[in-house]
């Protein structure tokens, strides 16, 4: 369906600008992402939007035409405004700009095959959503089969996760549990958890690595509680050469993941 | 020197406000780092605050006692004001804020000693605060000896790059220079200049880095541009299992200074 809105008080505006709110988009169960390549790299993944939403009289574009037809073939929407209505939607005064509204995935542990990839990403309480978002690129960069979010992580269908993500949220499996949930799970098959530690931890250049392998980093301020660390199978350790003793929890997830990817390949 | 502000209008405060914003930085040689950690990493580092800025009444705290103390020693000012006219000045409503002004570096290419270190990181037109602290914070963690931003990159001193380098500001060289000064710089003595790049490259794990090594990174969008490519001495290429085919810009840097160091540590 093709639909035309006219004005700002329409309730499929506030419905759209409802969605920067986590509260409305787990009410709704929706989340948006903004942006023809992501749009793009979505549809290349076989996620179309249910709504797709631009200003009137944008200029054509093939890849956009290519992604209308697929939303009207598949049942969706297609929704134009004026650049100004357009403008409040998305937040930004781009007349160019392309939302689409996708329904969330489903992100319990049951949906996940853990065979299915040699290495797994987990965060536990990750606040910073281009944090998260930027875990799901490198997991999608060393084929990873997702991220696994632990505790209270920052939303993982916030409009800055997924820009961060750069796509890669549609590729990549997101799971989210409760730590006592994940490790059940986790022991009731094989699987090897991994985290950087200083606690009585091996060189993580030559820690013998083993698939399905879950690489695990913590919250940016106070790194896993200890207990978690004490739960892993494998403790390993980065050269920290400066004043600091931390690195990012996305860098160090990605240094981990492409050390593991390098013992596991083949 | 020691006073206290009473009013929202007093040229001091107009001072620090006009600090978040780059033109005015410039124009004072001066930036804001804020938050009683930061402050006392670059306490440790050997760099003090010119000014001293908390809430009258702040609770007493021995690392604040002691930076107090230093600034004094140092012939610098504390200035304590109203909480109201803190969360003015700092932007967030935290009375137990602590911000402190320093005088910007010296970030020419004649400051820094190639030989004082095995790797140097370097980013062309980057764009993100957040990326580049969190390079600094890299950097710091591999012992390398600064950055070198190249070109139209973000501002280092802004009150987010800051933040993200988690004091690494303060122990990094911090280089700002064009293209075309760093190459003639970088050929006038023995360096490597490494990329990642798809141009002819040899897989990361096994390629010849060679100390003093500088690892190059480009914008966020567009990458290097083709001929900072072409007068790389080494270009290499990580895994790319997924969809995409690149990784966050800070995180390629990470990958790849660590596995730089693993070649040239020892």
């Amino acid at each position: 369906m093709r639909r035309t809105i006219t004005g700002f008080s329409n309730p499929t505006v506030k419905f759209l600008r409802s969605l920067r709110d986590k509260k409305h988009r787990r009410q709704e169960q929706r989340f948006l992402a903004e942006g023809l390549r992501l749009l793009t790299d979505a549809r290349e993944s076989g996620r179309l939007p249910e709504m797709l939403v631009m200003a009137t009289g944008r200029e054509a574009h093939p890849l956009l035409a290519a992604l209308e037809a697929d939303v009207l073939a598949a049942g969706g929407e297609v929704v134009e405004m004026d650049e100004a209505i357009l403008a409040k939607v998305t937040g930004k005064d781009n007349p160019q700009a392309v939302a689409g509204v996708f329904a969330e995935f489903d992100t319990r542990l049951a949906t996940i095959d853990r065979n299915s990839a040699k290495i797994w990403l987990v965060a536990q309480a990750l606040r910073d959503p281009g944090n998260l978002g930027t875990m799901l690129r490198t997991g999608d960069a060393v084929g990873a089969g997702g991220l696994i979010l632990l505790d209270d992580c920052a939303d993982p269908f916030s409009v800055e996760a997924v820009r961060a993500s750069m796509g890669a949220v549609f590729t990549q499996a997101v799971v989210q549990a409760r730590w006592e949930e994940f490790e059940g799970w986790l022991r009731a098959a094989q699987g090897q958890l991994v985290a950087a530690s200083l606690r009585d931890a091996q060189d993580y250049r030559r820690a013998p690595y083993a698939a399905p392998c879950f690489l695990m980093v913590g919250n940016e301020s106070r790194g896993l509680p200890e207990a978690y660390e004490i739960a892993c199978d494998l403790r390993v350790t980065m050269p920290m050469r400066g004043r600091a003793d931390s690195l990012n929890a996305a860098v160090a997830a990605a240094v981990l993941a492409y050390e593991a990817l390098a013992h596991l390949d083949g």
